[in-house]
């Protein structure tokens, strides 16, 4: 009767913000924290690693490609394995000695956009964001989606998992998420969310649009940051899940 | 009877390469390589990374100004402290990632250019360095100019150091480097550099153009790597030294 | 009795935005666009010109220092008149080129931040300032403030003016802004910005802090679009000298 | 009797530079500069335009996905028409302004690397290219493979053309170029790429490696600039050309 709850955050870039992130971080238990790639620079990184302490929200690194423009949803053609590792590495690393600086040790990475989603189906490209991860720390946890490459990649690798479901995403029968662009890929109300939540938090299980359902310990639940609606869902789960007698707290550390 | 050579290689950007960083890494002990702010990239950092290894060659960050156009060498008016921690640890950090990856660990941090010289001067500044790269690794080098605040900050911080001299350049009465643009700046006959080098090692002092002398425990000879004089410069200083006795080889690890 | 409203609009870069543009350009007769230097990009300029054309408000070039992360304040030590030629001249030329594509050809040119503040004080980099709006086009306006250096580049390059003032800052003896961290700087009440505005604007004269007095004719008034109470502001303006009996309209096309 | 040899020249960024712009400008007739955007950078820009007015050498815009990483190599996926007016037009504009800053008007635009691929084969791609120079300026011409859909777009678009031919790569049956990794694709010695120039030239067709025969009114040969043996390879084709009676002079301006 344990849950974790995750948000992408620190997303602004220099003079620029992305969503609320004070708000959020009263909400969720654990915080990616995107690297200066995809969004993010070393004060923007640190600022939100302070107002993470001084909640208690556990702190992670959110790495992306370098596309400050596309926010690292766009897919990079012919990505090699060796540039994840790069990639991984050099963020998760450059994290590791902010979050030192800030004063709150990091507990994980999740990739981030296309860079996820370029992992999430490849076993080879998974493996080498678990390499990048053990290159920067060992010890740090690798959070990932039950079924696909991304767990297979941290089991193989050793690295402690984050298994995460989505509040407000429907999945497809391989387990990943239903693309955005199809009806009913996302999720608007919070209460249908919570239920949703609730029942496969509870059950240990996920279930696809097509009806097919996999087990799975499921250790925290991802919310969007950067949306309008993004502190109202947020709310809605904690508060939801709180009331039914779950503890919500960071899956690792915070 | 023992000295290390460092250089500052790896300076390339994405497909633009800067010196012969193989020539240079055949002759020195020591290698900073550049992190991604002023030059360099995670490939060309791995790249480097990788020579050096398979040399023994010790390497360690080189981090600077967020200044790709400028490499780095332009005053940033009103820098703080905090910023200054920032740089460091950001790429001190993900420098310590990518030299597991390369599977060469990394020894040392030593800044650059105009961030560099901000901190030659300042006390607060060079403190500001020390607690970026005790953030990164408490265990890394702190490579500094004797009788600077450099030199001062990693004393306080209690940082293992390097003590380097400049082989090609002379020194005011302050022990800073003596600025390009003045006459007698810098050095280009690599006998007199060596016979220079040779004198301030073996008599472990630091002599000014004004005369002034400064007892110093000089661990390490710097050579510039970016020049086209570079590759010479730097054979006659590992040969002259090594005919004199000296036994050639990195200040901490290699 | 006919007035030009100008802001600073098109200020997002990528995935973030500054401000409510659509909001600004409901109130304001000129918005000058920033360039992909210090904010904006290709797709973000060309929106915010198609927002200014279906409101028939004219659009000009604001260019900046090479400077994403501080947004173009942060001063550049050592900046030369090539540099500043350069950046105008790159810059201009882009956006007039942008503006075609969006069908609404530019009519002006104002510098941004530390840029405008460099060449504000200083002759030499303000006829720097026209030596790249005249390469870029020489029909462009260059717009400036009464009393300083970039008044007399213009009118020495022979270009057509837009005489601005601040409807919401204080001026200095020298008739550049107050800085905004000292007391008095910044106007917050609308209601004494109007009134400000409509006295300079009626009497054709600014006062400084400290008593003195310029005559201009003024062709602008200069309102901030990227704080939270920019859109109030404006709007108090806008109504303000409408029911005064001003014409409130664009300097130069619209 | 009269054919103009092209090259990529302008290809540094900030201090980093890229193959021989001084050699290869006394041997071309006409240079492709980059824009920014995947290599050079306004002074750059300049610096290369004012070598190209003292040697009486044609310039054009040259530009790229804003990918300085990937040198503009790396494919974009699912890039739009619109972005690619985007990417045309704000770097065909910041070229014309740089141009005149140099006291050297351009005279076209050549699309390189990715982008230059992704609209040979696309005609709704290639009608962009177009689109985005009309905006720059109408009178620039537009350097184009002969059989491809940059030719169709130009002629629609009532631009003037330079037809290409490229001195040491060989064709596919649909007159794109052969791809880089199959064997054949590049020719390296100088003297059967001179052979075949003057055959194509001569003869006013192109050939490919199928044996397939495309007439082409050529305008232009194109060399590369950025590799170790381009100065020979330039040498040997403008020594060879004026050998056999060809005067070599720029297809637009010069």
């Amino acid at each position: 009767m344990r849950i974790d709850i995750n948000a992408d955050l620190g997303e602004g870039f220099g003079p620029w913000t992305m969503g609320d992130d004070a708000a959020m971080l009263d909400l969720v238990t654990t915080a990616n924290i995107a690297c200066g790639f995809h969004a993010g620079d070393p004060e923007t990184m640190r600022r939100t690693m302070e107002l993470a302490r001084e909640r208690g929200v556990a702190v992670g690194a959110h790495p992306g490609y370098g596309d400050l423009l596309g926010f690292g949803r766009r897919p990079q053609a012919g990505v090699t394995a060796r540039e994840i590792e790069n990639l991984v590495a050099y963020q998760a690393g450059a994290f590791l000695a902010m979050a030192e600086l800030a004063g709150h040790p990091a507990t994980h990475v999740k990739t981030h956009g296309a860079l996820g989603n370029a992992c999430a189906d490849d076993d080879a490209l998974a493996d080498a964001v678990a390499r990048g991860i053990r290159a920067a720390d060992p010890g740090l946890a690798f959070t990932v989606m039950p079924g696909t490459a991304t767990e297979r990649a941290a089991e193989r690798a050793g690295l402690r998992l984050i298994r995460e479901i989505y509040a407000d995403r429907t999945y497809g029968d391989g387990f990943n998420l239903t693309p955005r662009r199809e009806p009913g890929a996302v999720i608007h109300d919070p209460a249908e969310a919570l239920a949703r939540v609730m029942r496969m938090v509870g059950e240990g299980r996920i279930e696809s649009t097509g009806g097919k359902q996999l087990a799975a310990a499921i250790d925290s639940v991802c919310v969007h940051g950067d949306t309008p609606e993004a502190v109202a869902m947020a709310r809605a789960l904690r508060q939801g899940l709180e009331a039914a007698g779950w503890t919500v707290a960071a899956a690792v550390g915070g």
